[in-house]
């Protein structure tokens, strides 16, 4: 096939402006097989239609099914809400399209199931998929891998992970979709634990294997526009989760943590070194070497910003940051990659899967696990 | 009575040099009742003979019993470790002397029950006892609970704490008695995460209800001065905790985390307001106010050297930071004030007492909480 | 006209790079006139016709002069390097197109001077010019300058800028234009201390009417192709400045302090207030306000990233950062406005000049300023 | 002779609060000659015999003469103002007595000369001096020096240092002696400058060869009991300065830097390697060194609180910190230890004469430096 790939959009809101705006950029940085954004697919006709205009995009459509049966789409990028995700992603695998779907796979664990089936059968004939996780795309957390991976932190032990957001910390702020079970999944557990919990399977190359937890919902009752609604699903939480080499991992996702935007930190300890890093400061990470003589150990504050990082060399001279949406950048970088050059993708749709069973296990024994204390 | 008060200190390593500090220097910066150093007391009588000179102690001894039996001492002062503290703690006050013993209360409930008993009798007949949570007198953790109390927070939801050290991380650091669940009750938990638990019911001016966590021995056995011996206690621990207003706080405590020497790191997330601090730099407070409109919301950073600020007029002019031994000093001089003005000093041994349940029930709980992944 | 404007790069390295970037994507992000990459301009044909695929330009050019004819081109925007910028602007201004040129303005203050000639008789007919400071651009520089103009600080008394980069750190970075008086016009000094002293004009809204300073080479010789050649520009200078409303700025600027790739900090002081600001982190804003109660005074750490800041609502939800790109990506936007809307471009290359001027005052006061001492 | 030292204290203000606690304390923590807290000496009866209470010394005068007279006095240590530095410095010198002055030595380079002189005649007799700048006692800064001396950061090209306050800001801060030149020789300059001078020096191990500077009031007027008074020295004072080993370093110190209370900060950058200070974290030393592979560089924070850093085996276990007032029980242990073994006390009073050089240089270049623009 010579001509370019022709990529298709399902979604607009955030998640479309993001991804549109990796797919209008990625060629200018990175040597990838030449792409076209043909077009971009919602639910209301004028709004997608002016997402268009805006983010790039031939042509605009209400109708994803439709959007599927053209020969001019091979890429199918899915950024509509998670209860859409299996059918888009099944039907599109089925299509022999290629497909992108972000983060967390989907709902629940047979829908995820279902797309796993789906993308193995699909593989079969050398179409690809891939899960957004963007986060492993941040060059200061590949690159925290590498460290990982090369030995630098020795044996890992200890890992610690939080994501903490604002936006539902005000009690009056609106009931939606997002706060609602049955749309929803979860709450701050599927939406940004599910990043924590792929951060430390992929910084340290391992698997969670076993995991327990607590769910908590802070503000039970939103208002909605006939009045207080029952909020169903979390609006915190916390979990400690052992990995197969044997490291120990505890997460914190929290959306009512007042003067935290959008902060995943994470910190990672080995037997001979650590890690340190925050994604408000993302062009950053600490490193801490006990091969330094003790005199002069302290975690060093590398700008992850030198050609020598993964990612870097793309982009601008030492010391000129880059911004939150390259992840996205990045990620169909490697995307491209991996369909010109025949090998998988990852995270894959199995990985996926593999992170919606770690936070099922924390919702399972987020139950009964507490000790009353005698008062 | 005219004369100083007259203080024992039983206890001559670590604890004993600190304490020995605060008393050296507390009337030199308080105006509280004069106090003379008496008495040190440790096993070996030359080094505590050396200590007694170097500390500024009038006199050492050996036998503990023997000088409570003294009629110019007033105040024994507990340096011991924690296995001891109950035995010396109990008589202490059954001869009439003040008590300030450090934490752990002691190494078992049923000992802490036992010195809470005698601790309630003495205080009858105006005898009284402490213990020694000295982190509650860092002047910006004092000023953070009145920033709490006094509703700057607003209602507070959640709360993070972690205690990071790691002395142990080398797996060849040798065997000790702090490593004996016999001699040491527990590790990590009851030596640093109790710090954490006193901690989080001081700022919040409340009690746990409900714990549960997870403990860890990531380095099973030691060097001993015969060949390898076992480590009975965690090296790291883990816990989530429900106060009875309704907050939740997390703790991890680890002696294995590279890199993190003495550092106990607090956030705490309040409906309007949020705290941060890190006993590393232990002169600062980091506080969001979101009453500040909001393109001016952000941590301050505040520089709690201000005389404004708990105990800060007594020292230098702003912005002259002061060490951690003062916590000591702070402590002491609260004592002090309490004894002269006969109100009951705080934290009780009630409090020592209610800190080793909430250990005790995240022990309890850490026996059978996770869920193990399908694979 | 209702066509898009029409627009030529000229110049197509690391600022061709970063300007064809803004170009690309602002219609994405601002209600903008419609824009058109027509055609970039560079010596090499095959190296422009390369940059022209990459970076999203429809063609390639090689003679500047020629593209100044063309109808279809409107905005010319120059990012060549200094010495070539007061014949391009000049005779594209006389072409009746819109100039937006890089900073410095030029090499000489004979040049500029001519420069604003040219836009002064431009103007008149509706043609207009810009100067590339890309850094009033920043949303949290953008932001303390309404800080500063509604009066958070009171008066500004003092102001501290470095801007230290290490690229010529090493002994053996090789001998360039960049190195020669003759091509480069200064080293440090116009390359990165203009910078600086536009951002102290900016921010208080005022004007340098007094300089001295200091300018040194580390470095005095560069290995080139046929041996060492001496370097006749500055590596670090240094200056203090006194602005017609009272307040004095410090500078210091250097291409030799390991460790420092980006690094330009500004500090301004206030009598009621402070701002603190670091490039590598363009995201934040530090800001002390005395309005706030002693005890809790202490530098606000705001994150940028609200819809309240400069810019910001065209982007990401709060805590998602960007990156040092948008500056250019803003710069475009607010010029792409002003010709829409008829105002004059800000800064203008009256701006650019007075930057020029200062930046020879300092050169000047250069020579003969310092005390020996007796030894 | 085998009695301990006598010490006499002269001023029992803000330094002799601060002196007395090191001299309270010293023995607790370091080898040293056994001291004795003889006298302390001030010109009001009652304040200076409640100092002597408070802060351990057996007997308190108002005469420092006919201190100087008795033979129980060993040491002279003046924190008195620095108009009376010379002369009682010099009489104790001439009365056999080891003289601790605090800095600046004095307010003019006449006294101070005179001051060297006599300690050049008493160095003779094996009687020493010592001028307090206190500041090479803080761990991290002798480190720094340690650093430097041993070649980890290469050449020293570039030194940044800053001393920022802001007990001035207020326009409505009382007049005091400080504030006029009779009394005080000069303002910021004399007062912090002189700490930031000193440390640049020390760090190098080099002397400032050349020096130019400004500086300026910017309250030019402050209450006093009658009305407006005229302030007659500097509130910010700025400096560029060359060293004899080929280094530059720039000075900026202020007294009306809201904010900022106490901020000395220090940047040294070499040809291989760099630091970074802060007195309000004085626990704390940057480090970058350029021998990391470049991927892995960053500025390490080092803790310096491990027994292998300057001083601090005397302490406390790592991640500990120390408080600011043990600069000078550092200090005190080194003037000791000194005396004891026979070696000249650094920094001598030859050293506080060249800062009192380089502070006149910056003076005399302040006046006729600056170049007017062409407006």
């Amino acid at each position: 096939m010579n001509r370019p790939l022709g990529v298709a959009a399902i979604g607009y809101a955030f998640m479309g402006k993001a991804h549109s705006q990796a797919w209008r950029n990625v060629s200018s940085y990175f040597d990838v097989p030449a792409v076209e954004q043909r077009i971009i697919v919602g639910t209301d006709a004028a709004q997608v239609d002016a997402a268009a205009n805006r983010y790039g995009w031939a042509e605009s459509a209400t109708d994803w099914r439709e959007v599927l049966t053209r020969d001019d789409v091979d890429i199918v990028d899915i950024c509509a809400p998670g209860w859409l995700h299996a059918e888009i992603a099944v039907a599109a695998l089925e299509a022999g399209k290629h497909v992108l779907a972000e983060k967390p796979l989907s709902n629940t664990l047979t829908e995820s199931e279902a797309m796993v089936a789906a993308a193995q059968a699909a593989r079969a004939h050398g179409v690809h998929s891939m899960v957004g996780f963007n986060y492993r795309r941040v060059p200061a957390l590949a690159y925290a891998r590498q460290l990982i991976s090369t030995g630098r932190l020795g044996q890992v032990r200890q890992v610690r992970v939080s994501y903490l957001q604002d936006w539902l910390a005000e009690v009056n702020a609106p009931m939606s979709w997002r706060l609602r079970k049955e749309t929803a999944g979860s709450g701050a557990l599927g939406d940004i634990a599910s990043h924590a919990v792929d951060q430390v399977q992929y910084l340290l190359d391992d698997r969670v294997i076993e995991a327990s937890g607590r769910l908590h919902t802070f503000v039970g009752q939103r208002p909605g526009p006939y009045g207080a609604e029952q909020v169903t699903v979390d609006d915190a939480a916390w979990a400690t989760m052992t990995l197969a080499g044997g490291a120990i991992a505890s997460v914190e996702a929290s959306r009512v943590a007042r003067g935290r935007k959008n902060s995943l930190r994470i910190e990672v300890y080995g037997s001979t070194g650590s890690l340190a890093f925050d994604l408000e400061r993302l062009n950053e990470l600490e490193f801490l070497d006990t091969a330094d003589p003790t005199a002069e150990q302290g975690f060093r504050r590398i700008v992850v910003t030198e050609p020598e990082h993964p990612y870097i060399d793309a982009w601008w001279p030492q010391g000129h940051v880059i911004g939150w949406e390259h992840t996205f950048t990045h990620q169909i970088s490697d995307f491209l990659a991996a369909i010109r050059d025949g090998f998988l993708p990852s995270p894959s749709f199995e990985d996926g899967l593999q992170v919606q069973r770690v936070l099922a296990a924390i919702e399972e024994s987020a139950a009964s696990r507490s000790v009353l204390l005698q008062i």
